[in-house]
């Protein structure tokens, strides 16, 4: 295990609380605010606030594991033996990124068949991602060959996926009514920027050494920023959307 | 550890479970309350219940965290050696304490634009007054230099709330309708009593001794007190506004 100071540890406990209430909290807000939203919206809001939900839960399991590996006594820290199970991350993950990119298309309302459409295309675009990726984590140590060849693949459909959001979606988002088109196009950003950090992450370890508690904590500090902006900031842009679009629409509910 | 008596113990616990339930209680109510007032206040009560959610979150972590401190068995009380973590009272804050800003500015139903540069502002300013205190109180013992500077700095924010609560927002509160002025005012002056509870512990033991059972009884009662009067009974005079409003704009809901 690596050398982990008790006050690295716990400030990575309070991180990984601070996440769950967050998430909680974020779903009941996107939930409660399906009756402030037109009937075009609602499913919208209720995946954003499904999404939040996964990760609170997963987020759950990831602080009572993170607590298992560690007793901290006296001020004394000393490893249990239990590994950490970063697997939960990936769980969520590829339930939580394909309904991430459909929230994001229900918010756009474009015609029926052309949502059913990008919302196939990119929702299996971003599971397969998250399985090559999933396949590579657990093949092999940090900077193993196996490792290295599941992330490179996940790769493939990550540039799709980035690709798709600038051109075919790109100008489904220049088709949108004026009031939302600035934030439909932030949250887009938003998502590539954010989703940028795994691959990063992923693959440092090839290139630094992965052990000691410093990187350990900054890698878990590091995800919990990247999941809260994905999550719940870009959350709050589709409720943003959602309410702007309402209005604009003559907001029948 | 400090020298605690086991009914000390036990009065903390049975401090900390009444918050537990009262903060759950407080979210139900405010969350049923959305249905009784216009759709102009919804949100406010959203925010209302959110923040005593997270504050029975983060009061079940004290609890249980709480209770590992110490064991009773046959009346005699022993230190486990496991340390209390305080940290859930900054994770918690780092939330509510700019949502609370936000429900009293989102009450109030000023112009949209108002709205969101208010409710940036005074958040921000919220949020970077608990992380500096949060630095402070990580950084050292409890009568060390580096936390009377994390304190100290994190005065600068909390000092611009209060100016902000009773220059800019003062007078947006003059301009309240008649049947809510005074209740607004008071919620704010609510507030910002209670809110000098928490400087005055954080500032403490630079004066006395934080040592002894006493002590440490006091202060966790006083920010249970604290927290019960900044969020249900500030939450409580937020919902009776939001109804009186309603009422007087003839509760179109």
């Amino acid at each position: 295990m690596q050398v982990l100071s008790a006050s690295q540890f716990f400030l990575v406990s309070d991180v990984l609380s601070l996440c769950i209430a967050a998430f909680a909290a974020a779903s009941l807000f996107f939930w409660f605010g399906r009756s402030q939203v037109s009937s075009h919206y609602k499913t919208a809001l209720t995946i954003t606030g499904l999404v939040t939900f996964i990760a609170f839960y997963n987020y759950w399991r990831l602080f009572d594991s993170w607590d298992a590996t560690y007793t901290v006594v006296n001020g004394v820290i000393s490893a249990t033996g239990v590994p950490y199970n970063q697997i939960y991350r990936y769980t969520d993950w590829l339930l939580t990124v394909p309904l991430l990119l459909i929230e994001l298309i229900l918010v756009m309302r474009l015609p029926q068949a052309e949502t059913i459409s990008r919302a196939w295309k990119l929702g299996s675009a971003a599971a397969l991602m998250i399985l090559l990726g999933y396949f590579g984590q657990v093949s092999g140590a940090n900077d193993s060959a196996p490792r290295l060849i599941g992330g490179v693949l996940s790769m493939i459909p990550f540039l799709y996926i980035v690709f798709a959001l600038y051109s075919g979606l790109g100008e489904a988002i220049e088709r949108q009514p004026e009031t939302a088109r600035g934030l439909v196009r932030l949250a887009r950003n938003l998502t590539v920027v954010a989703w940028f950090f795994y691959p990063i992450v992923y693959f440092l370890p090839f290139v630094v050494s992965f052990d000691g508690g410093t990187i350990t904590t900054v890698i878990q500090i590091g995800y919990a920023v990247a999941d809260l902006t994905a999550k719940v900031i870009f959350g709050l842009l589709i409720y943003t959307i959602a309410v702007r679009k309402s209005e604009a629409e003559g907001m029948k509910a």
